[in-house]
């Protein structure tokens, strides 16, 4: 297959007519118009093969995370998605897989009223990058330097599923339901909820304590989290409490949103898990000084064993 | 190097106070404001070792090309570029090598007013992906689509050089000089002059005959070249004239800018040479039909050995 045919069959398979396009696919760039009174948020992520998903991922399903972690980052911003590029290195030209990469890429970009609107194919080893574009009002954006003393701190879904799910692989254990790593719900809907509400905000792709430390260190503040409280997912429920805690704090690729509530808009939790049909979890709070501190439900310390992580190694 | 440790030499190396950054490197993504009457344009392109570049090509120069080969996408829409994206995969951390990296990076965005907000770093084969980001004028974009019969077909720089360069290099022979093919010069400055005078443009990236083909397609037209007219670089000067052509219609990386202009605009010219000191060539004009005709200067049909190629191979 040829280079623009390749770029036309995914652009056949993507391409819907988009809110603000100008200028699609087909062209040196794409011409966009970012609605007055609005800013443009820009997120890029490159996922390589054996890094980022696992060796035997399914294209579609490779298709569906390349997106999804980047709308994750514009969600962590408040964004609303508007539109993406897509940069695709192949080993070699396959038809069949590119068909079903790109049903994956768009069924995630449909719901969320993504446009696919440029992009390029090259070959080399399996590796895809997108940078996701969206918009949000003008000074709404939701930072990582935000947060305040007193702000309660929630976690959206289920914590430390994929971590899990991902050791068992790599341990060599088949899983049936691999669904919280290979196909992360970006929290989208919820990342726009928040804006005039929430004060900071990041997506949990390193790992709870790391991400969160980036708040931390962003807003020049400390957190104590109660482990206790930490949302679990139906693969952690057999563990025993002190390994679940360790997949929870430093396994990362779950891609829900944590953020930081003033206390004062607590009430707005039930309202969003009502409409987002959403679990909302209270997890801690920001205090004065620096770092985390975990404790249990009866205030014992829990220091985790990996203190978090960056991916799966020093450079990922 | 831990991933923080080498986005963080990348931001400090690379970051400047930019035009319209609300929020640059270090949140889950960058926030931009697109000024009123503006459109934003969006281009994005991957280089891989030995495919886009050699794989001896010292890291300054693979910098230096990463960002060239989207700023020129841009000027090939006449948009003013802005801002930028970029994902690096390394196979190993290595301090060095992206010191040297960043260096060429960020002395081609000084050069253009393009601030780095935003990026990853990731492990893997090595791999580069930049998105530039820009704004043009609304309603004044350039497009491929645009040529009308009786424009003159008009080249920025020379032609072909950059081919001639790498064939050199494939065939083991060394080559003092590599700027063509290590450094191309992105006509910013250019494509943003010829917006309200040029009617189509594009950058030449695939060789001559392919790119403008792009155009005539967009366009439904066809076009007539006069070889002889082709602007020579010193790497074709000695070569027997049918083997200078076949390079100049065929070979790729240029990143010289192809437009055409109105006969009516004709004087403007003269006006952007001076201006920006650069070689502008008329090499044929559009007319009625579909194709391309390439001619000598005595009327005599040319054909070209290769047709016009997709940069290295079949899928690139």
């Amino acid at each position: 297959m040829r280079e623009f045919e390749l770029i036309r069959q995914i652009q056949q398979e993507s391409s819907v007519p988009g809110e603000g396009v100008k200028l699609g696919i087909g062209d040196d760039a794409a011409i966009l118009e970012v609605p007055r009174g609005k800013c443009l948020v820009a997120a890029t992520d490159t996922l390589n093969a054996g890094k980022h998903f696992p060796d035997d991922a399914e294209a579609f399903d490779i298709g569906h995370k390349s997106l999804a972690v980047n709308l994750s980052d514009l969600a962590a911003m408040g964004a609303a998605p508007r539109w993406a590029l897509l940069s695709l290195s192949l080993p070699e030209p396959d038809s069949k897989w590119v068909r079903s990469f790109t049903a994956g890429f768009r069924s995630l970009a449909q719901v969320h009223n993504v446009v696919l609107v440029g992009g390029d194919t090259t070959r080399g080893p399996l590796s895809i990058n997108v940078t996701a574009l969206g918009v949000v009002d003008a000074g709404k954006g939701l930072l990582r330097s935000d947060a305040q003393v007193g702000d309660l701190i929630v976690v959206s879904g289920t914590i430390g599923g994929a971590a899990r799910v991902l050791d068992l692989l790599q341990s060599g254990t088949s899983v049936r339901d691999r669904e919280l790593l290979d196909r992360p719900q970006p929290r989208v809907r919820l990342g726009q909820a928040l804006t005039g509400y929430a004060n900071a905000c990041i997506d949990l792709s390193d790992g709870l304590l790391a991400d969160l430390g980036h708040i931390l260190e962003a807003s020049d503040c400390a957190a104590q989290i109660d482990v206790s409280t930490l949302p679990v997912p139906k693969e952690l429920q057999n563990l025993e409490e002190h390994e679940r805690w360790n997949y929870q704090l430093a396994g990362g690729d779950d891609y829900e949103l944590l953020f930081t509530l003033p206390a004062k808009n607590k009430g707005m939790l039930d309202q969003w898990r009502e409409q987002l049909n959403l679990n909302l979890t209270v997890i801690g709070q920001i205090e004065e000084g620096e770092g985390v501190q975990c404790h249990t439900a009866d205030g014992e310390i829990f220091k985790p064993v990996r203190p978090g992580f960056e991916h799966f190694s020093d450079l990922d």
